[in-house]
């Protein structure tokens, strides 16, 4: 099978002109297949203020009402997702910038309201990633530039987490690919001592996540990460790792950078 | 050759939730390949008056600078587009929303300061059109839908007419289709009484436009997309229609309906 990459970049590379500019010089070297999955940003919140878009949180979760779906359509969608693009294409990568929506890549449902209304907010069935549709744009030396919106396949965008959605198409892609999926982080990797930077981490399998967990040691902020990256594992992908994007992207030797989630 | 239709849509389409469906239901029921080239509408100088973005115009053209760029790529390449895509593939028509930057479509080249510095504004050359990646995608059995944006190479996009995106890739494809360029309009087609919506001139030739010109009856605004037309007409381009969206979409009979451009 033909080695993927699938590499989800979040906000604090996003923000920052100069680490963009090192990670995406980073993708464009890549000569297997890849996929970029971004989160969103500052950018999104200083602009939905000047709209007077209220950013509402519930229990740390964004809710998104008609006016929020609109601004992260721009933002995310537009504004990030095609400056990304354009920045690859300077690379030399042949980047194509997308949503779920586009080429139906990922249909989602909108979250069902039960104690909290979310508003348009969409959860994924991975069984319904298109990924005959993501294979066909790889095929063809595109590389897939997702911004985390789904849709429901009744004319509406969806918010959707990034995180969620490079574990699903890392999935969904196990079929046609050796996958590696990385996530990458401000950190060198997940921490045994989050005062300590150099504590990573090497290898997580359960029973280390377990005994962890019970030892309360690792950041809360981490541990979605870590529950996506199981559930990836458990649906055939083949590797995970989290940590520093340049190290992971670039490492080509046996040793293991960064955190490796394993069985 | 298979048929491929170029439909080009303006504002007043876009701005107008009713008839926006029942174009995009049009553009669904086309069963050959097609694109769906977009403009702007107003909501982009809405959001910008919101964010403190002046529209700057010099001759009617609208000026790009750093902020103007930001703004038409949220709302152009991620408002527009994507609500255009998710309402397609409700439709069943799998349509994938780009730029020009996205898979390298349209290189163009920043237009050069003479009197007026038109900012962040791209030229196309049609040589340069990347109509093979195009291609790729419409083999694949996906509907392009473009925004009015191309990218210099060089990290950046830019601000593009939707008119002449839609000339340029109708005349590239040109190669490998029998193209058929659609350019949708407000009225039933171009008239010869401006004053009468049923005074519809079914064919221009040139000899017909000089004569047009020579008396100085038709509607300024209209000029750009005959020129355009012409122009495609001469590059290679089947056939192309001014007139109502679905009037001419629809059609499938062999009488011209709309305006007919030709030799």
């Amino acid at each position: 099978m033909n080695k993927l990459f699938v590499i989800k970049v979040g906000g604090n590379i996003i923000d920052d002109e100069a680490k963009l500019k090192v990670f995406l010089t980073s993708v464009a070297s890549v000569k297997s297949h890849k996929i970029v999955v971004h989160g969103g940003g500052k950018i999104a919140t200083e602009i939905g203020n000047k709209l007077n878009i209220e950013s509402k949180y519930i229990n740390g979760r964004r809710i998104t009402d008609d006016d929020t779906i609109d601004l992260v359509t721009m933002v995310y969608g537009g504004l990030i997702n095609k400056k990304i693009v354009a920045q690859l294409q300077s690379l030399n990568c042949n980047a194509i910038g997308l949503t779920g929506a586009d080429a139906n890549i990922i249909p989602a449902k909108k979250r069902a309201v039960k104690d909290v209304d979310f508003g348009w907010v969409g959860d994924i069935d991975n069984s319904k990633v298109k990924s005959e549709n993501l294979k066909a744009l790889l095929e063809s030396n595109f590389t897939p530039i997702l911004a985390p919106l789904t849709h429901d396949e009744q004319g509406h965008i969806l918010n959707t987490n990034a995180d969620t959605i490079a574990s699903s198409i890392a999935v969904a892609l196990s079929t046609y690919y050796d996958v590696r999926l990385i996530y990458c982080f401000e950190k060198k990797g997940v921490l045994e001592n989050v005062e300590d930077d150099n504590s990573v981490i090497n290898l997580i399998n359960k029973e280390k996540y377990r005994q962890l967990l019970e030892e309360q040691k690792l950041f809360a902020g981490i541990l979605p990460k870590i529950d996506n990256a199981f559930a990836a594992i458990d649906a055939g992908v083949h590797e995970v790792l989290i940590g520093d994007a340049n190290d992971l992207i670039q490492n080509t030797t046996n040793n293991t950078i960064g955190t490796l989630i394993t069985q």
